[in-house]
């Protein structure tokens, strides 16, 4: 697959169906606009699914672990092991996006981008043999150019089959012990803004620990002066195996047509990549929520996406995605199943009146 | 039923299952509290259900619809008949509601709590008989006390009933052209805010005409001197049916040891009768989202609440409620069926490093 072909291939929601899809909802058995962001959320899904009854059967999450060299820099609370650890885990049913995606019915799709530890082979997890961790982006690049081509690419590959078995909403999930760090310098590099903005807690860190961690972000920087310009400059410098993963998720939802919901700070950071790639990802994107994580605002700003859910969440992992993921089916279906007034034998309030609205 | 007997009879959420519940969340595979308002949300299911392993399998919507004698005031946008075609759209399967509760399987109990228009007998709808839409409150009071009894005691034995069908959560979900604005009065009443701020636009009013719903109510509580110390004086005299059956399904709700969701304004207002009422039954609330109404933001501070969702719906119906539900779902799943570190083999922190969590 060329990169390039595929981003050329992406192109934006239609607008037609969106059309179609507004007139649809004035015509609902509700007041207009009383379904709220539901309403807009059901457009922009007509939008993507070009048509103005869309639906959200199939339901996946991709969730891509790595690890980080940095975290030799002490910046996490959990050592590295957690990692391969979390893996077995998902594999195992016992983490929380593991709960969560069995109660929603969400396929998981667990993704080894590049941990550390060697796993045992499992049947439902994905190996890419990329890399085994990064190299510590305080000492130089967190991999090669090509690698970073190669998670990327992976993750569009996984997409595209993940939408091939039914998925009509894909969601991201993250987890790699020292993640932050690096979407802390993902973040700075790309939208010009401070480590000291761009840089939270984490899984758990203090005041000193925190600045400390802000320190390191502009230590990865200054070493490796990533291009701005160039995203895959910025992921091969300063990145990680699965944010690269992760950003060829949004590319490959977008080019499949699909919903792409968007989990944290990690994937938000992710999706901040494919987006410099390609600026038409966004009409596919769905902010899941807004993490408690300092970066993550800046990251939505920058797309321009506000979260649906504000629960002060800061796991990763794609559980804010899975959250999200019924939003979705109750905008689609509201859209597309509800009765309109003619056909329920409504009335609608006189037209007069309509200009009244709030 | 005696309603004083029934009120004190409800106790507060049980103090040691949540403890143990908080001491749970504190050995599951994550960082402590990323879970955010979820592990909060689990902690007061533990709570309602008396262990650290709560679960919600059945759910349902209570939908209690009435009609309101202040629509001659011409304080609505839609004709009053509206309120019985809606309940006929419920039945059918075309409303909000309806598409919400489909997907989310939850069990839906329509209820004409009080509808001017004879409705066709159906096997899902419970017609209460208590009376035929409200008097004009601003001519004098909207029912007699007896009435406004018979409403509440209604909603609790319909809510008794679900949850011995085996809801675990409740919703409430209301229906009634002119409810808004009898709303408006009740909280005005029961928390001594002025009109101006405890009206909105409803279904959709011009800034003229939300002057002229405001002075409606300010006539209205003028003319019936509602008595905020009795909650049931206020429900007759500026109340409506559905209102007074939504506070029986808190209190049924409280009583029976089931979390009750509150939807938007009207059900908000209902709640705020209920825990007037009796302040034990604060425990049990969940509010399922803020709604984009005026008042429904008063009601929630005057509650203690603090909204799951704000999406700038405004419909009611119980589509809030309907929303919340998945979130409880996620919130008892993660607590009750993820791993613990010890359970899993996940390397949690140091505890030394412990006190540095954000």
């Amino acid at each position: 697959m060329d990169l390039r072909d595929l981003i050329a291939g992406i192109t934006p929601a239609d607008a037609t169906a969106m059309g179609a899809a507004q007139a649809r909802q004035a015509a609902l058995t509700k007041p207009p606009g009383s379904l709220g962001r539901l309403e807009d959320l059901s457009v922009r899904l007509a939008g993507i699914q070009s048509t103005d009854r869309p639906i959200i059967r199939g339901k996946a999450i991709i969730v891509a672990a790595a690890d980080h060299g940095v975290v030799d820099q002490g910046v996490t609370a959990y050592p590295q092991e957690v990692t391969a650890q979390m893996v077995l885990n998902f594999l195992a049913g016992g983490a929380a996006i593991s709960v969560l995606a069995r109660q929603a019915g969400i396929d998981l799709i667990i993704v080894d981008a590049g941990v550390a530890t060697a796993l045992p082979a499992h049947p439902d997890l994905r190996v890419l043999g990329i890399g085994r961790g990064t190299a510590d982006i305080t000492a130089g690049p967190a991999m090669s150019r090509s690698q970073a081509e190669a998670c990327v690419t992976a993750g569009i590959e996984l997409t595209l089959e993940a939408a091939e078995r039914g998925a009509d909403a894909i969601g991201t999930g993250d987890m790699g012990i020292g993640n932050t760090t690096s979407s802390s310098a993902i973040v700075a590099a790309l939208t010009g803004r401070p480590p000291g903005e761009t840089t939270g807690r984490g899984t758990g860190r203090s005041d000193a620990e925190l600045a400390d961690k802000a320190a390191v972000v502009e230590r990865a920087l200054a070493v490796n002066q990533p291009d701005a310009s160039d995203p895959l400059d910025v992921l091969a410098k300063v990145g990680g195996f699965e944010i690269g993963v992760l950003a060829g998720v949004v590319l490959g939802g977008a080019c499949a047509r699909r919903a792409v919901v968007i989990d944290g700070f990690i994937s938000g950071t992710a999706a901040l990549i494919a987006h410099h790639l390609c600026p038409n990802v966004r009409d596919y994107l769905v902010a899941g929520h807004l993490s408690a994580e300092a970066g993550h605002r800046i990251v939505l700003e920058a797309l321009g996406l506000r979260p649906l859910l504000e629960l002060e969440m800061r796991l990763g992992e794609g559980t804010g995605a899975a959250l999200a993921m019924g939003l979705l089916e109750a905008a689609a279906a509201t859209l597309s199943d509800m009765a309109t007034f003619e056909e329920a034998g409504v009335s609608d309030r006189p037209s007069d009146e309509a200009g009244g609205a709030a």
